[in-house]
């Protein structure tokens, strides 16, 4: 752990070389969650076709924003996605909405920013869509769940960490 | 606090009509938070140009996403912001960088969603240019600041919220 | 009826300057049909999530859309839209599904292609959600149905026109 | 044909997992016809500066439309097209330009919506620059004429079919 | 001449506010030259279709990158374009195509790099669909010629500088 | 050199068919310079932490633009670079900033284009953050500097040429 690697020597940012990297098979799982109000969640929870809707609202532009992911980050690689899914739970213990996203691709660099970028992108599309009725959720720990693939292979995350 | 203003009586998403709403100057301020190792803190602090630089990028970064925030989100409108700020604040008591952005326009609907948007792109770039070093890194609280403008006026977080 | 506005003297395309016009409330209306086969309809209309989410992917797609035509069609300009509404209803008689889109701005060009390529857009989703189960599924009479607003004031289409 | 492959058993939408698809060529055809008053298919045909332009203007917009393709259709992947081409065909018997657009690609996954999606904005792109002559004019028709390539290997439209 | 307005006084860029600023009409216009063999200038020219639809594609490329200004340069603020044109002339005594973009606006902030941006795009267009008959192409001042409306009023370039 | 290769034997531009090329490792060296009055140039390079950021914002710029290239250049294929590097020289004898621009990739189609659209928008974006305090600046002088990879192998700029 020396130094930076989106930094050459002189510290100037540079999209880093994969040209010599292996294509393989690479998938990565991040996490969102939004707190809410109950009365929130609750609306959020409540009839049919509503549900529905905001989640699928949601969903879609996870998977959108995932595909935009190297025109969000700047160091970013294009990447050509091989599958997105984002998932929604609701947790009425905690009030809040937990967002599971996970991306893979057949590559030479990993889509762990695609992962982060698709579960942060649907958790700030659920607060747009309730942020009328409460102005004050907060979206909390957007994290890395796991990514396989690559040289340096599979990486879970410890849940005790942060 | 009946139903959601971004689904109509049948449960459907629509974006949302402004045509009678007034132009005012409006701004919003949004935070987020990225959660790392003391050692990556310190070396993205470290140096002269490298500290710039990666700031700079993430910067940039956030800029860019407030621009694209109608791309992203589906139901917000698109709109001409008259500036865009996003500032660092490295603590190294909670080895954490605080991401602040700053959103104004003069038009019918407000930034909250714009500046949110800058916040978590910022934070998700600066992920990314340590990743590398520090996978576990985490984004923690993303949540709106303070808003102003608009029929509601100014609002303010309550910092004891959440 | 004498040459295409879009095109100068000597048959360059430009964009019509439009800075001489005045700002006020325009709406348009556009329709498209997908016609399909009765088991396709049978599986886009079955099940309660199912049916939400096709149709609501479809409708995010259209609305996101609307707010890109002026990237998608060379000489529009652009525009910041008050509204965008994409709906849908399943014609079994016909075997196909009627898409209506519309759009408001409060602008000095009217928003016809707007409402046109939400229309299109939703209805090419539609084909992509079910073309592995009904290749043969066509896109049909994407029209304009109505624009208010502008110097040429409201406009109604004729139902037996084309 | 049980059920939408773009739903997963919840009836949530997803990107289909193309990881374990063999990378082949393929390519595909579409069609899309605007229909319009003969004397508008005069104009757009009269003159040989302005016959180039209003064609080459809907070829480029078609062209790039394909490539977008993905970034339009919520459920595409992303994909590097070998090559594109659009052609305009003038049928005065039936006063109507027929556009046809033929994607190909090295891929896992088929170029359809790319070639559709290129028609219909090829279309789109010629209504905008005759609309201030003939508001009526419909896109007709717009429909898969040909895929070759993949697993399900080469399907021809019957022209019979709807 | 103190310091650079894109920067704070920390050195830091970000988008300049220009919530206080008139709305007025602004007009800009830049040129580029694309530096060419003979030859190529020859194969450019010749034949009647063939002409038009290589200026007809740099055309469309221009205008398009013109709306598309505010997401290439990072600190442009996004703007309504009120008109675009770009036209070409084709210099046999200097080898040269010489481009002239002009870009108009009622707003707070002038086009000129609208305007200049359309002028580079529209050059590189060129380069590209002559590079496999001449790599060697230079593309050369691409710059100001005049800026129209704003706090600083006309601004003309003198044709002795640089 | 008898003919486009972008035009087809009627003229029309259509993106060339790449499906039979070999996919091989390529990159492309492009240049642009910047020129300012002295004064302006001073202020680029006075202070640390300015410095830093005003090339820094448009490494970010050209690096992103790279990326963007297909979508900028009607007839340039889609693909995944790489690597990208930006690189700025200041040379006070000639009062101008010297933009170096590097892509990678390993694929089917060279990346002269990416290269020059990084040096293009990098020189924009210099341009925009000097140009209240120097609006005659002048960007010179962009070329390829060198190509390698791909059929017609290396190619280097004679610095005689043009």
């Amino acid at each position: 752990m020396s130094r930076l690697t989106h930094l050459d020597e002189s510290g100037a940012a540079h999209m880093v070389d994969v040209g010599h990297k292996a294509e393989t098979q690479r998938r990565a799982v991040a996490q969102a969650r939004v707190l809410m109000q109950p009365e929130t969640l609750r609306l959020l929870l409540e009839g049919g076709h509503a549900k529905g809707d905001v989640f699928a609202v949601a969903r879609v532009a996870g998977i959108q924003a995932a595909k935009k992911c190297s025109d969000l980050i700047p160091l970013c690689h294009p990447l050509m996605l091989n599958a997105v899914d984002v998932s929604f739970t609701a947790d009425e213990a905690s009030s809040s909405v937990l967002i599971e996203a996970g991306c893979s691709v057949s590559g030479k660099t990993g889509v762990e920013m695609e992962a982060l970028t698709a579960a942060s992108v649907a958790a700030l599309t659920i607060y747009d869509m309730c942020k009328a009725v409460d102005r004050a959720m907060a979206i909390q720990h957007i994290v890395l769940q796991r990514k396989e693939g690559g040289k340096s292979g599979t990486w879970q995350r410890d849940q005790q960490e942060l």
